[in-house]
């Protein structure tokens, strides 16, 4: 168990075999991989100094990390995993014997389709992860201690942008050696993110696999992203951002929290799981404005927690950062699209509340003028948006194919 | 133009001549009803006492009421209008030359579907009316000033429900001799009330024509205005309801409004009428999280226009009276849409993201189980569940012949 959960750090312990090594230990390495049994160890990548695309600097970035898998001696078979808006880096397996298992652990891991004795998979903590007060998470945001002035960042941490996550992530590959990546793969934010590697840096990216979103955020997700950020201007603990020495606007980031959560879903999945329980057996709503529902009990539960462990402002930066995203941040949508030149697999829901299928289309035929592949693939299932996290699985002989292509 | 603007106050000027007219007169008043040019006037229904279904006392009770066409002698060519959540009595017409007309006024005058020519379309504003500060609309509730205090009922007054709404326009319609309609028709929180009166008094609903509406509040829709609630408590100047006699929650309310816009609406609509512009022009929202999209922009000032003459207590119970519908109210909802026996004309939208579409054909098959005539119309349109407002005229001919039938 200890062996396998070492095998589990990639980088740091493997770099004196992938710099110079016999065959021999290279299949060992590999054989000692199809044993990993989950165990990951969350590491932290380090940037004395990082520049915004914007012109900003940002000293020190810290961001989380972690890998599944073996990076081979040609440092060709990296696949970069990017994170949702609520999710960090650990896209598999789990921390400890009793922790709960990354949100595609279904498809990554040896013999899945994202298969760890072939590939190494690697994952960061983005930029302002949503996180931020989360044991395993590691990131730089407005609650980052500035070293200058000994205190958080707060609203003088500028805007960051999907680049900028890029950015970063580019870096931390670098550090490991890695200068092509056999693919990038994210859901939502995630593909964003996926978007941006394969536009900004074409030669670096071989294959791009974008899973319930598009090319660029729409106004549909303008206005929908802004409603996520209302409830925490709201809470009048924010107090323009400068919360960290007081009490933070946990009751904001609840409901913000709730937002997101049901936007990210859909009715089937309401429906099919919620009835008209009340929450309490004696609090009969229709007698009492403060009583309530079952379903509004369980998302309001279901934010507290998610709220204990997330930071308001961190929030804030990224619904900016989705807001501004737009493939290549160039000229036009069909200029950052024509730029991709990897074969792209998408996959999408036509239930999908937050990344209209419609933008979705439009993505897949902009990169596909100009003879790009392009397969476009609907996810089924009753979560709507959710299905690209939680339904990924029948994607995979899709996604096993198209890596082996 | 005064006679015309006369001949629509239809029931306290014509009470002397539908009690005991000749045929001449009535042929007259006909005519005159042709000549209707829409000019309405809004009048006040008064009940000295109303006991809400959950047996609470709200004294004095008055609400607002207006109609289109003549009642004729029989008192049986009425048709009840019910309206939606930010709606009012104005379904039709309007108040003055310049003013803007009545949301269904596509399908309702002179020769339309609902011919004004033919029929005496009453309509009322709801308890609890969310524009309790417009100066056309006259509701009861929270903002509403208490005799025994003189000061507004606040979080005191009871919660009311869709029941309490229907029995209220129920003594209305008494109050002019009405004993059957001929027809309700409601969109969306009208559908409600539409199928709370066939439910509960099927001996007094000749037709039943729910709009994008089911028959009782889903679980999805339970959540979804929840989420429209808020808002407005995570309003500082909110203060447990209590904010009469100082700031009103504006903020709170606003961002409540822009949740109900954006949610009534569909991703078509918002990507079909906007782009990715920036609020101002040098103000990149890539460079500052204050500066704002176009969208973003639009949705703020539809809202906070709204907020002026909204009241935020009033939509705290409104959204409770949505939340509790089940039509009936009965024992279950197969009892609620059982004891239905009017023939139904239902309109609802596939891409409604406010009632599901699975919600509302469960509805039309429930009605229908026990040999009730039903028939169930998709409306087409880019506005999801605003179509079933905004898009009605599509729907003329079979509204026409529903009522002829």
């Amino acid at each position: 168990m200890q062996d396998s959960r070492r095998l589990s750090r990639p980088i740091r312990s493997y770099r004196p075999f992938a710099t110079g090594l016999c065959t021999v230990t290279a299949l060992l390495l590999t054989l000692s991989a199809q044993a990993w049994d989950g165990l990951v160890e969350k590491q932290e990548f380090l940037m004395e100094e990082y520049t915004t695309r914007g012109g900003d600097t940002i000293a020190p970035v810290r961001v989380g990390w972690e890998a599944y898998g073996t990076l081979n001696e040609e440092k060709d078979n990296a696949i970069l995993i990017t994170h949702f808006f609520s999710g960090t880096s650990q896209a598999a397996g789990r921390y400890d014997e009793d922790g709960a298992r990354g949100y595609w652990d279904s498809i990554i891991g040896p013999g899945k389709p994202l298969d760890t004795d072939k590939y190494y998979i690697i994952a960061s903590d983005t930029l302002v992860n949503l996180n931020a007060h989360a044991p395993n998470v590691t990131t730089t945001g407005p609650a980052s201690i500035r070293p200058e002035t000994g205190e958080p960042w707060g609203l003088d941490f500028p805007v960051v942008t999907i680049g900028d996550f890029v950015d970063v992530q580019k870096a931390l590959l670098e550090s490991q050696g890695i200068e092509r990546l056999h693919a990038v793969m994210g859901a939502s934010m995630g593909a964003l993110q996926a978007y941006e590697w394969a536009s900004r840096y074409p030669e670096q990216v071989e294959r791009l696999i974008p899973v319930i979103g598009s090319g660029m955020t729409d106004p549909w997700l303008l206005a929908t992203l802004s409603a996520w950020a209302a409830p925490i201007r709201l809470d009048a603990n924010w107090n323009d951002g400068a919360y960290y020495s007081d009490t933070p606007p946990l009751d904001g980031l609840r409901e913000s929290l709730k937002l997101v959560t049901l936007n990210a879903n859909h009715w089937q999945w309401a429906n099919e799981t919620f009835d008209r329980s009340w929450a309490e057996e004696n609090a009969d709503p229709s007698r009492s404005l403060e009583a309530r529902y079952a379903i509004e009990q369980t998302l309001d539960d279901i934010a507290t927690a998610r709220a204990q462990v997330a930071d308001a402002n961190h929030l804030l930066y990224l619904v900016r950062a989705n807001q501004t995203f737009m493939a290549g941040h160039g000229e036009s949508l069909e200029a950052g699209l024509a730029a991709i030149e990897a074969p792209t697999l998408m996959l999408y829901s036509e239930d999908d509340l937050v990344f209209a299928p419609q933008s979705v289309k439009r993505t897949a035929e902009l990169i596909a003028a100009d003879g790009t592949p392009v397969k476009l693939l609907p996810l089924e299932g009753t979560r709507g948006h959710l299905d690209g996290v939680l339904a990924i699985d029948q994607a995979g002989n899709e996604l096993s194919d198209f890596l082996a292509r």
